[in-house]
């Protein structure tokens, strides 16, 4: 019994130890971030001296440069590129739309190209229009109400839902496939209301997908804005006889070379367990991408310079990965995972921040139950930064290919309120993050990959074989 | 042992459904709010069609008869004005300011008086300047080196401090007592840093005393924004002869008469327990006082609507209280609180929301142990909402006087990163509030009034007499 309790008291002091040596570490990694955090200003050069990065452009092209060269300034013991050839689709000029009444009466309608659409016949498609609820809707009505028209999908974004994130899930299968699908019923269109829970006057493009559809059959398909959505059906419900019209050029060129920009402190203990922070590079064309995924990237590399100003030397090989082509075809991540596996690497953590730079609430983990037992043990140590969201659930999709039963795979998880308003919209700029925000989100991950760092991940216990 | 098994299931099974109850009415009250909630709207009247309401302007009053017209059209059991001095000060014509490197080069500074301050002669004042981080310079300073001078107080926020309150807390005397203290030792005015963490262009006004000064030694006092502060702090280090010219003709008039606007539900079983939320309705002059506190404001008005929208009954009686004069006076709160007095009416529960229309966190509560203990056992009841953080501190400014020993004081707490980069200056405006945010804020407050409403607030044990 007396040994028993020496065990415990000897036990408990090391573990007050550590806790406090956790718990400096963090305050150091915090303080570090809000006192001289880099990220803002990386950020400001990325949104404000760059641009919208869409893969394939001239401004990804300048992203990966820049970024390169940023991580070379930081004294990682490697940084490099890593080729990965990526879809190359051009807006070309401003798309144009409106709704005609009575022939002459004509309403003009914000509106933009899907990411990956076709164009539109060069004088613009007009024709009546079929309003839907979703692609569900498409059966009942059959190809007799639906040929020759425009489809407008007309779906809202749930707003009981208090993470935006589920709301978005509930509506994105209209933009994605949408057009796919109403092309099957001979629609020569499709519209689609933008996936935002804002009344605003921004169309939010996005991803799309024609599946199996052969070139000769794809229908244009364009997003347009809340309120526009909001008009449009109220007009249709007066009178279901009005036309709509749209215009678009859009094109998509042969794939083309670009980049995942990778960087690496190298492990003193374990340095073939390797663990990965990221975001990606590339962005939408209509805003700066500041949001979606500037800030991503930026924590991302602050993270390593957070670690080396706080200085902390990783047992383990922490890698940056800003990939490339997120967007409009995961070809960044899908590289990634495919050279890690063909060169045998032993990725044991991956973290991404691809939900935007407001206020970090916690994390998002897709891991085995030891590892978020694990996670959910160091929650004392976020509390004191408002930091309380440990959740199971999706990660992040760059750093999904990567999954094995070995892996953590975690997503930061910021305030979601004011996602949806900004998400792929000429309205993703700048002045729309917060420094302090941002800030606290790069802190935060950081003390995550610390502790990662320090306690190892848990690994599943070995089948006999 | 069997009978107490019996009583543990019955007891269960009560507990789980009073526990489903509870859990049904947040999730009505949040649906509510999100899906219909009219705050968003009433705060765009009062920012776009009335804007900012310093106490004694057209527009306060304004304030007051559209909330009491609104609070009219609630078809609450009574809505009335409570007669209120209010001090009235007026800004006049814009302040202006520019400090001088040499005879004739000038750079100019975004300035703007402090709330209370006097005017400068009409031709400005101007003279040298000594820079000081806090009012406890001005003692090893000494006469001899501040008289005929302009005190500038140049203290930061503190960048480490993760509610941005805590670092307002650590920098407003310099605001709040900076002239009262450097006329003592013969400064001919003051400039103050504003209290905002974020580096720009934007002065923020607010409050200040003389404490005792007689009017004729009470010296001007201003705030410059924080790049204005860093460019004039910088310079002085390389000049420290340059001179500081600004001129501002703001003056005090005499008291005038205001209100309290207040609406109440008659309680169903015990009328005479009051439980009031509130907000300030006046704000300062330079913005519309969105956040500060028109956010407050409407979320209060919508907790007794979203209570009766979702059909619940209150037993006590609740009161929305639209306190007038908190930024420049609290003769509002102190009126309320005299009047509650003097009626002998029993307040057992006040909520304030003061701190911004952001994402809601939690709630801060001054309150005995018994009654935080009780608050702490609903904690799971918002984890769905992501409101976790139940700290015990202050409440808000205009609930405090009614504080004793029988009440519980609470204050709203939404995500702090954003508010003082608003607070008191022109950028406190509408199109900062996000409108979910807003709503997600007035929804937990109206739970956490329907908490208390329904398990009643624990008493202090009796002392026997």
């Amino acid at each position: 019994m007396k040994n028993n309790i020496l065990i415990l008291i000897l036990f408990s002091v090391f573990v007050i130890n550590a806790q406090t040596a956790d718990e400096k570490q963090l305050k150091s990694i915090y303080n570090a971030s809000l006192v001289k955090g880099q990220g803002y200003d990386w950020l400001n050069y990325l949104s404000n001296q760059i641009g919208g990065r869409l893969s394939g452009s001239i401004q990804a092209q300048k992203a990966v440069e820049y970024t390169k060269k940023e991580l070379d300034s930081l004294g990682l013991d490697r940084v490099w590129l890593q080729p990965v050839m990526v879809p190359k689709w051009v807006r070309g000029t401003p798309e144009f739309a409106y709704f005609e009444t009575s022939p002459g009466e004509t309403t003009n309608i914000p509106i933009c190209a899907l990411g990956g659409s076709v164009a539109t016949p060069q004088k613009g498609v007009k024709a009546n229009i079929i309003e839907v609820k979703g692609i569900e809707d498409l059966k009942a009505l059959g190809r007799k109400n639906i040929e020759g028209k425009i489809v407008f999908y007309n779906r809202p974004m749930e707003p009981t839902l208090i993470s935006t994130f589920h709301s978005y899930s509930g509506c994105v299968d209209q933009r994605y496939s949408g057009a796919e699908e109403a092309g099957k019923y001979g629609a020569v269109g499709v519209i689609v209301r933008s996936v935002n829970l804002r009344l605003d006057d921004f169309p939010h493009t996005g991803s799309m997908s024609y599946g199996e559809t052969p070139v000769a059959n794809r229908v244009p398909a364009a997003a347009i804005s809340t309120n526009g959505a909001e008009l449009l059906s109220t007009t249709l419900k007066l009178n279901p006889d009005i036309k709509f019209y749209f215009k678009q050029n859009c094109k998509q060129y042969k794939d083309v070379e670009s980049f995942n920009v990778i960087g690496e402190i190298k492990g003193t203990t374990y340095p073939n367990e390797i663990m990965i922070v990221g975001g990606h590079l590339d962005s939408w064309d209509l805003g700066d991408g500041s949001h979606d995924d500037g800030a991503g990237v930026v924590q991302s590399m602050e993270v390593l310079r957070l670690l080396k100003e706080t200085g902390y030397k990783p047992k383990r090989t922490i890698r940056v990965v800003l990939f490339m082509n997120e967007e409009n075809g995961l070809r960044g991540g899908n590289k990634y995972a495919e050279v890690a596996k063909s060169k045998k690497e032993n990725h044991v953590f991956a973290l991404e921040s691809d939900a935007g730079g407001f206020t970090p609430r916690g994390f998002s983990f897709d891991c085995s139950d030891a590892n978020f037992k694990q996670v959910e043990s160091w929650k004392k140590l976020f509390e004191p930064y408002l930091i309380h969201m440990f959740v199971r659930g999706g990660s992040g999709a760059d750093v999904g290919p990567l999954k094995n039963e070995n892996i953590v795979l975690a997503g930061l998880r910021p305030d979601s309120q004011r996602y949806f308003d900004h998400h792929h919209a000429e309205n993703d700029t700048f002045e729309h993050v917060n420094k302090r925000e941002l800030q606290l989100g790069a802190a935060t991950m950081a003390s995550l990959v610390y502790l990662f760092d320090t306690y190892g991940v848990k690994l599943p216990p070995k089948i006999k074989g």
